[in-house]
C-alpha cells in the first residue's frame, strides 16, 4: 500500500465519520428516534418530549460531546455501575499509553525508519508514492545500530505498559472495595448456590438441604430455594406472552377489533366471535395451563438437586462457600449465587458429571469455531488484494483499473466483510458459555467475552498475519522455537493492513456505534406498524462484543509500536473517538442489567500482558532477522519480567475481584449487626430466588384492564 | 546386547540378591548390628537382647520374609501411619498392572514380535546369540497385521490401569477420612500459620495479632504464638549439644578425665585443670550465653511478622484458613500448620515478596541442575558402550575382549556409576525445597519427591532415550510436534539397556537397601570408638529418594509393555523383592517423623497417567513409522480418554487430599465438645508451637547428674 492510498482511505472514513457525527446530532433531537437514540432515558421516564418544532431541531450541535466528556466518574458509576467505570477505564488506559507510545513512535522511531536504506534511498520528492514500508522497521539496514533505539524504545514501552497497568489494577481494586463497603444488603451476598445435593430415597431433596445446613450451620443458616425444571413452563409462558402482545395490539388497532372468526374448525363454521374474544379466551386458556403446571411442579416437586441457600450474614455465606462441605468433593459443591435477576434460568446442570461433560464440549466447539472461521478470512484476504481479484474473477478487470475503485477494494471491503463475520461470532459464544453451565448472566458474558477476544486476536491477528491455512497455523504453534522468527517474518509486512484496519473497521465502528444503524432502521420500518405499545427495549451494554473489539486494538498498537509506528496516531483517534461516544451511549443507550463489580478488568489486565509478551517475541524474532543477536538474546529478560510482573498481579490484585475478605465481610455484618431494616431484608431474602416461571401470571387480567379504558 | 548377555547380567544380580538376602538373614540375628537392622525396635526398647550363643545365630533363616509377608495394613499403618501404607499400595499396585501387562506381554505380544521377519528370519536354532531386539515390536514387518495385536493391548492395558488407579485412589481417600475421623484431638489441627502480618508503628506485631483475630473471629480465637527469628540462638544449642556429647565421652573414659591442661593462653601457662572440669565449665558458659541470647530474643522482640494461631475449634481453624482474611491478599496470608515437631525452623519467609523470590530462584536452581546433570549421564552412556570405549582408552583393549568384563561393563557398570549419582541428587533437592519457603519437614520431603520424580524421569528416560547433549534434548520438546516420532525411533532402541537397568539397578536397590551397606559399615568401624552412647539414630522413611525410583521402575514398565514385554517379568520381580524388604524395614529400620495422612498418593497417580500418555505417545508415533497410519489416528482418542479419566479423579478425590469438609470437621468438633479432656487439650495447645531454640537447657546438669555415679 502506497501513502496516498492510504489518505485516500484516511479522507473516506474522515468524511464518513464527520457525516455519521453530524447526522447523529441531527437525528438525536427529532422525538421520532428518541427509542433508538436515548431509550434508557425514555424507559427511565426522564426525558421530556419536547413537543413543539423549532429550526434548532434541522441544525447538528455539539452539545452532547461537551455533556459527554464533562461526564465525572461518579456519574458513570451511578448509571453503569462499576463495570462501566472500567469499560471506560480502558479508554482512559489506552489513550495513556497510545499518547506516550506515540510521541516515541514519531517522533523518534519513525524518522529514523525514514532514513533507513534498506528498502529504497532517502527521497523526500515523492511522498504520496512512497510505500508505506518505507516508515516501517523493514526499511532499515540489516545489523544498524538505530536499531538500538528500537531495542530501548521496546524496554521503555513496556515499562510504561506495566507502570500503568499496575496503576488500574490497584484503582479498580480499590474501587471494587469501596463499593462493597458503601454497597446496601443485598441478596446474592448472603446466598450461595449448592450443586449436587445427593439423592436420598428417605427424604426429598428440600429436605435434605435444611437437614444438611441446619446440623452444620445452625447459627447462620436461614433459609433456601429449591431449584425446579421448568423448560415447559417456561414455554408455556413465553407463548401466553406472546398472545398477550397480539392482544393489545389488537386492542389498539380499532379495526382489528371488529373482526371476526367463527369459533368451530379453522374457523368454518360455528358462533361467530370477535377475535379479541378469540384470543382473550385462548390466552385465559393458556394461563389456566400454566397455572395448572405451576402446581404440578410444586406439588411433584420436579426438583434439580440444586439449591439457592440464605444465611443470615455475610460471612456465614462466606462460610459455606469456602469450606469444602461434604467428604465427596463433586456432592454439596457451593458456589457464588448471582444477584436475583441476574440468574440464567433455562439452563441448570445440577450435577458435577454432566455439568463437566458439557463444559467440554462446549471448550471443543469453541476450539472448532475458531478454526473454521478460517475459511471466511481466507476469502477476505484474497479480496484486500487486487491483483489476486482479477485472477479469479478477470471480468473484474475492467472496474479495477480505475485507481478509486481499486483503493476501495484493496481499503475498505475487506475490513467490511470481516467486520460482518465478526458481528455473528459474540452471540454464538454467548449461546456456548450458556451451555457451558454458568448461572448467571454476568458470568456468561464474562465467559463469552474471553471466548471473543481470544477467537478475535487468533482470527484478526494471527490468521491473517500466517495469512492462512489452518494447516500452516498448527505448525506455527507446534514448532515453538521458531515462532518468534515466524513472527518477524510475517507481523511486519502486515503493517499497511492494520493501519488502514484501524481506519476503517475502527474508525467505523465507533461511529455506526454512535449512529445505531440497525436500530435506527427497524425503528424506522416498524414506526407505523408499532402503534401505541409504549414498551422500549434498553439492552444492556455487549460487554461480550466491544471489550474484545477494542482489546484488539491495544493489541495492533502495542505490536506495532516499534515496527510500523505510523499505526498509533489512528490508534489515538480510534480511542479518542471511543471515549466521547461510549461515554454517551452509556448514559443514554444502554442499562446494564448486572454488575459484575469490575471483574472485566482482569480480562484487560491478562490481553495486554499477552500483547506486551507478542511483541517482545516479535522483537527476539526481529533482531535475529536483522543481524543483532545482543538485542534479540537482551530482549529475553524483558519477557521473563514481564512474566514476573504479570504473575505478582495474579497474587496481589486477582484474590479481590475472586472473593470478599473476612475482614471486609465482617466489619459489613457488624455494621448491619443494629440496622433495624435488617429483619424486614431477611424476611424478604427468603423468596428472592424464586424462578419468575413459577411467579403467579396476570397477562388477562392486565389484558381486560387495559382494555376497559381502550373500549370506554 | 543379546539373550546370554541378559542372562548372564540376570545370573550374577540373582545370585547377588541371594547372597545380601543370605547374609542379612545371618547378621540380623548378630546383637552387635541390632543399631543397624534393627534401630526402630531398640529406640523403642522392642527388643530383648538374647545373650546366650546358638548355632542358630549363624543359620540363615527366612523367618522374617514370613514375618514381613504377614503383616496385616493395619499393622503397617500402626507401624508407619498412612504413609507407609500408601507407599507399600505403590508395590501391590504395581504388581496387579504389571501381572496383568506380564501375561498379556508374555503369553501373546511376545510370539507375535518374536516370529517378525523385519530384523532376521525365524530361527530358534541359535537362540542364546540371538539379539534382545528380536522380542521386540522392531521386528514386526511394516505394516503388519498382527500389529493390531499391539494397538488393542494398548487399549485394554489403558483400561486396565486407569480402573486400578481409580480404585486406588477411592480406598486412600476413604482410608484418609478414616484416619481424621477416628484420630485423637491434634495441634496442627486446631491451629494455622499466618504469614504477612502488616507492620504497624502502634502496636507489636503480637498485638497486631491478637486484635486482629480478636476482632473478626471472637469466638474462635484462642492464642496465638509470634516466630522468632532464632538462627543465632539455634547455632549456640548446636554448640551446646556438641559441647555435651564430648563431655559425656570424655567422662565416659576413665584415662581421659585424668587429662589436664592448663587455664592460661593457648593452655600454656596459668592453672591446672581437669578437661572434665574445664570442658564443663565451657558449657556452663555457653548455656548461660544461650540463657542471654533467648531473654534477649523475648524481650527485643526479635519477631518475624508471622504466628501460629490457635483456634479451640477445628472448624474455626479451617474457617480462617479458607476465607481471604484481608482485603490486602499478600497480608495475613493463611496456611496450614504443620504438626508441632514438624515444623522446620531454620528457613522462615515471613513476607509475600521475599519468599516468592526464593521459590523462583529455587525453580530456576532445579532446572538448572537437571540440565547439568546431562554431563555424567553422558559419560555413563560412553561407558554402556564397550567399542566406545576402546576407541577413547584403546589400553583398555586386551581387557574388553575377554566376554565376561565386557559383559559385566556394557550390563552393570554403567548403572551403578548412575546410581551413585541419583543418590546424592535427593539431599540437594531436599535442600531447595526447603529454601522455597515449605514450613514443614513434610511438605519439604513431599516437594522433594516430586522434584526428585522428574529429575530421574527426565535423566534417566529421556536423557538416555534421546542419548544425549542438551541441545538435542531442547529441541525435543520444542519441536512438539515430532515427539511421538523422535520417541518411537529412541524408545525401542534402549529396550536392552533398560531390561538389563531394571534387573542390575533395580534388584541391587532392593538388597542394598535390605543390607544396609553404608550403615553396616560405619557401624562395624565406630563399634569401640563409640563406647557407653547408647543414643540410636532412627532415620525417618526417606520418601523424597524412593518413591521416585519405584515409580521410574513404573514408568519404563508401562512404556516398554507393548514395545519390550521381556522387561515385565524382571520388573514383576523388582517390585515382589520390594514389597517384601520394604515391609520388613517399615517395621524394623525406620520410624516415621511425620504423617501426611497418604498425600503421597497424588504424585504417584500423576506420575503413573504420565507413563500412560508417554506410552500412548510412543504408540502413536510407532504404528506411525511401522506404516498404520490408520491405527496411529485411533490411539489419539485414548490419549483424550486419558487425560480426561485424570482430570476426573482430580475433582473427584484430590480435594480430599487438600482440605478436610466442613462435614467432617464439625462432626469431630461436636464429638470431642463435651469430651472432658478438652479443656486440658486446649490448654496444651497454647504453647506447642514454641521454638524449640526458645525451650530452657539443662545440659550441664544433665553431665553433672551423670558424672555423680560414673564418678563414684
Amino acid at each position: 500500500m502506497i501513502l496516498s492510498a492510504l489518505l485516500t482511505s484516511v479522507g473516506i472514513n474522515l468524511l464518513l465519520c464527520i457525516l455519521f457525527f453530524t447526522l447523529y446530532s441531527i437525528l438525536r433531537k427529532q422525538p421520532s428516534n428518541v427509542d433508538v437514540y436515548a431509550p434508557r432515558l425514555v424507559a427511565e421516564g426522564k426525558l421530556q418530549n419536547s413537543s413543539g418544532f423549532s429550526l434548532d431541531r434541522l441544525l447538528p450541535s455539539p452539545g452532547w460531546v461537551r455533556r459527554a466528556w464533562q461526564l465525572s466518574e461518579d456519574e458513570i458509576l451511578e448509571a453503569a455501575g462499576l463495570d462501566g467505570v472500567v469499560f471506560m477505564r480502558i479508554f482512559t488506559f489506552s489513550l495513556k499509553i497510545f499518547s506516550f507510545m506515540g510521541l516515541v513512535g514519531i517522533f523518534i522511531l519513525l524518522p529514523i525508519n525514514y532514513v533507513g536504506k534498506q528498502l529504497n534511498a532517502i527521497d523526500f520528492s515523492d511522498l504520496p508514492n512512497k510505500s508505506l514500508d518505507a516508515f516501517t522497521i523493514s526499511n532499515l539496514e540489516d545489523g544498524s545500530k538505530r536499531l538500538w533505539v528500537h531495542f530501548a524504545a521496546v524496554y521503555l514501552a513496556t515499562g510504561v505498559v506495566c507502570y500503568f497497568l499496575y496503576y488500574e489494577y490497584r484503582y479498580i481494586s480499590s474501587k471494587r472495595l469501596d463499593l462493597f463497603y458503601s454497597s446496601k444488603p443485598q441478596p446474592h451476598q448472603f446466598t450461595i448456590l449448592v450443586r449436587g445435593i445427593p439423592k436420598s430415597s428417605e427424604s426429598t431433596s428440600s429436605n435434605s438441604v435444611y437437614n444438611f445446613f441446619a446440623e452444620y450451620h445452625p447459627s447462620t443458616y436461614l433459609s433456601h430455594t429449591m431449584v425446579c425444571r421448568t423448560s415447559k413452563l417456561q414455554g408455556l409462558i413465553t407463548d401466553a406472552k406472546k398472545l398477550y402482545k397480539k392482544l393489545t395490539h389488537l386492542k389498539s388497532d380499532a379495526h382489528a377489533q371488529h373482526k371476526s372468526r367463527r369459533t368451530g374448525f379453522l374457523g368454518l363454521w360455528g358462533q361467530k366471535e370477535t377475535l379479541v374474544d378469540h384470543y382473550g379466551k385462548k390466552l385465559e386458556d393458556l394461563e389456566e395451563n400454566v397455572r395448572m403446571e405451576q402446581s404440578d411442579v410444586s406439588l411433584a416437586r420436579e426438583e434439580i438437586p440444586m439449591a439457592f441457600v440464605s444465611f443470615n450474614t455475610r460471612y456465614g455465606a462466606s462460610t459455606a462457600l469456602h469450606i469444602k462441605q461434604s467428604d465427596n468433593p463433586t456432592e454439596w459443591v457451593t458456589e457464588v449465587a448471582p444477584e436475583p435477576h441476574d440468574v440464567y434460568w433455562p439452563f441448570f446442570y445440577a450435577t458435577f458429571l454432566p455439568r463437566w461433560i458439557s463444559k467440554l464440549i462446549v471448550i471443543v466447539a469453541t476450539i472448532i469455531l475458531t478454526l473454521l472461521f478460517l475459511i471466511p478470512v481466507a476469502i477476505v484476504q484474497s479480496l484486500a488484494n487486487a491483483s489476486q481479484l482479477v485472477k479469479w474473477m478477470p471480468f473484474l478487470k475492467g472496474i479495477l483499473t480505475i485507481t478509486f475503485v481499486s483503493q476501495v477494494i484493496t481499503g475498505y471491503l475487506p475490513s467490511l466483510i470481516l467486520q460482518w463475520f465478526l458481528s455473528i461470532v459474540p452471540p454464538i459464544m454467548k449461546i456456548f458459555s450458556s451451555m457451558q453451565g454458568y448461572i448467571s448472566h454476568s458470568e456468561i458474558e464474562k465467559s463469552a467475552c474471553t471466548k471473543v477476544l481470544w477467537f478475535t486476536i487468533w482470527n484478526i491477528f494471527f490468521a491473517t498475519v500466517l495469512s492462512g491455512s489452518a494447516f500452516s497455523m498448527a505448525e506455527f504453534f507446534l514448532e515453538f522455537k521458531n515462532i518468534p522468527q515466524t513472527l518477524a517474518i510475517a507481523v511486519p509486512g502486515q503493517a499497511s493492513f492494520y493501519i488502514s484496519y484501524v481506519v476503517t473497521t475502527g474508525w467505523t465502528s465507533v461511529s455506526s456505534e454512535l449512529f445505531r444503524m440497525s436500530p435506527l432502521f427497524w425503528s424506522t420500518i416498524t414506526c407505523c406498524a408499532r402503534g401505541s405499545d409504549n414498551e422500549v427495549d434498553v439492552s444492556s451494554v455487549p460487554y461480550a462484543s466491544i471489550i474484545p473489539k477494542h482489546l484488539l486494538f491495544v493489541l495492533l498498537g502495542i505490536t506495532y509500536f516499534f515496527l510500523a509506528p505510523l499505526i498509533l496516531p489512528f490508534v489515538l483517534a480510534y480511542f479518542c473517538l471511543g471515549y466521547v461516544v461510549y461515554r454517551n451511549q452509556l448514559i443514554n443507550v444502554y442499562k446494564p442489567k448486572f454488575d459484575t463489580a469490575g471483574k472485566f478488568w482482569p480480562i484487560v489486565h491478562n490481553s495486554t500482558v499477552f500483547s506486551l509478551i507478542l511483541v517482545q517475541a516479535l522483537a527476539v524474532g526481529l533482531f535475529g532477522l536483522k543481524l543483532l543477536p545482543l538485542a534479540s538474546s537482551l530482549i529475553l529478560p524483558l519477557i521473563v519480567l514481564t512474566l514476573l510482573f504479570n504473575e505478582y498481579c495474579r497474587k496481589r490484585f486477582l484474590p479481590i475481584f475472586q472473593t470478599y475478605s473476612a475482614e471486609s465481610l465482617i466489619k459489613k455484618d457488624k455494621k448491619d449487626h443494629n440496622d433495624p431494616a435488617m429483619a424486614d431484608f431477611l424476611n424478604k431474602l427468603v423468596p428472592a430466588y424464586r424462578d419468575p416461571a413459577l411467579m403467579p401470571l396476570h397477562y388477562s387480567r392486565n389484558a381486560n384492564d387495559h382494555s376497559t379504558p381502550l373500549l370506554s
